[in-house]
């Protein structure tokens, strides 16, 4: 069986590898065999080849992947709720593989007749960007919420599951070629990022609530969103794009009461009952299918380029994900 | 009358001055006459005069001065709740001055006999230790907290409020001179600022909760504390020494859900019932009383001696605040 494995950290194309793994057994009591269809390369997954994910380094040698769809082939004994055939989100970490056994209780039978690419992506991004609007600040309709690296796979669902509960988005982007494609894609305002960021955000809401920060570069990036958000506003930052630390000005904590809190999409999974889970996932494959939520995709690879895909990955200018497939459908 | 009065932003010697004021009239209905007899010079005022304080710059000319202890000398019509005679923390900001007039609802009766120059600095380091210490992250027994520049007026009453509700303090300072003098304070550990501060915080506290930072310098001061926290930490910011943003790296916000908060104690009265406003105080000048609270005093100068004593005030190593002294007593 085909996977892509790290063994060492370094320049993502020179440390992952294409190898040849034993096929997974038959699946155990309480366990399901499943064969993955495609995954998606996050930001997240080039930080971990390059050893700057996570707390603490994880094991190596390791196989990546976040995430995935995938299809039930054979189930253990035992295991009731998913039957051969289903269609799951693959369970990470470790999805960049043709095939794998999992608890059966990490999956669930997908009820979706949406793409299967956009469904690749399902389990990372839309959560992350629902999870981040909804739970650090009520999502009010009238309110607005400002987010960086709008042009990212998080950015545009959260323009899209924002404007479905009536908030209104401040996107921020580097470059203006940026800006006429997001307002088409949805986004209420886009601002080149800038130091007088927040006196623009200031204008754009015309004195609206803006009381969320949605923050995915840190550094000085960090301190001009936690400039625009309100007294005792929130900056949730999930992203380490700058390589810097978050800064926070000190008459933005001291005086404005701004706190800097932190999201991870795997905090919430070991935090979250299995039920709550599955209707979250629910709801927002309902959303992909209705076309609510659609993440751009700039190519495909089969897992055997897996290098050409990491490279193409971790380039800064991208129009939309890369992804892997991993068997022919 | 006699005041300090600052015109324009700049250094603290050439920007604030004594002027001659006009005496504050009468009291009107529920106003009350105070005679001011001591205020501290506190970093705070020290931003102040170099306009680094508050979000936004204050109006000018005023007269700074955030704290400090005076006695009634004649009520207005209808204040029935002290009496003249009775001793009063100065509502500021505006206490450097030798008289004023203040609303009835914004002063009670100090019942104490401490020391008088310890009760002029009773409203703001004590309780924002205090606030601190509570407010953020239960004070369970047990539990560690740590706080930088610890050789403060807040870093000393932190230290004994700590004591007194069973919490250990890690102690951080930039000098090897402040270890003996902090120790005798009654300091559990202290810990001079270095890179690896984590790694000794966490061997000092042996795996003891350590839930709280108190963070007076932010940049990458902050950062140090961030990292020694514990998972779902809070690192509360409160004083802006280093001139630099609060850093927090992202590998602590998003891996280990650390927070960063502010403390503004001007915030906390605006938000707090009297009633409760005077409780706390109640048992803070209490525990000045028992000598549980102790902030050292460098040197007293009198109102007239403004200028040096703001220059002195300024000095970095310090071995205890500098008090105004308004009247001769």
């Amino acid at each position: 069986m085909k996977a892509a494995r790290l063994s060492r950290f370094g320049k993502p194309a020179e440390v992952i590898e294409l190898a040849d793994l034993d096929e997974p057994g038959t699946p155990g009591e309480g366990e399901v065999l499943l064969e993955v269809i495609a995954c998606p390369i996050n930001p997240a997954d080039v930080l971990m080849l390059e050893g700057r994910y996570g707390a603490a380094p994880p094991k190596l040698p390791l196989i990546p992947g976040a995430e995935g769809i995938g299809r039930i082939t054979q189930t253990g004994a035992g295991v009731k709720h998913v039957k051969p055939g289903d269609l799951v989100l693959v369970p990470g970490p470790g999805t960049w593989r043709e095939r794998l056994t999992a608890p059966g209780k990490s999956v669930w039978a997908l009820k979706s007749k949406a793409d299967l690419h956009q469904l690749a992506m399902l389990r990372v991004n839309p959560a992350t960007a629902y999870l981040m609007l909804h739970d650090y600040v009520p999502a009010e309709a009238g309110n607005w919420v400002i987010q960086n690296a709008a042009n990212s796979g998080v950015g545009h669902c959260l323009i899209r599951l924002a404007k479905q509960a009536g908030v209104k988005t401040i996107n921020v982007v580097r470059r203006e070629s940026l800006v006429a494609p997001l307002e088409a894609y949805g986004a209420d305002v886009v601002l080149v990022d800038g130091p007088d960021l927040d006196v623009r955000a200031r204008a754009a809401t015309g004195g609206a609530p803006l009381p969320l920060a949605i923050d995915a570069v840190g550094g000085s990036a960090a301190q001009r969103l936690a400039r625009c958000v309100d007294e005792k506003g929130v900056v949730v930052n999930y992203g380490l794009l700058s390589g810097e630390p978050c800064m926070v000005d000190g008459r933005d904590t001291v005086f404005r009461d701004v706190t800097l809190r932190g999201f991870w999409l795997r905090r919430w999974f070991s935090e979250t009952q299995p039920a709550e889970i599955g209707k979250l996932y629910a709801k927002l494959a309902a959303l992909v299918e209705d076309g609510t939520l659609k993440i751009e995709v700039e190519k495909v690879y089969p897992l055997a380029q897996i290098k050409d895909a990491v490279v193409h990955a971790a380039r800064e200018a991208r129009a939309g994900k890369i992804l892997l497939e991993m068997t022919g459908r």
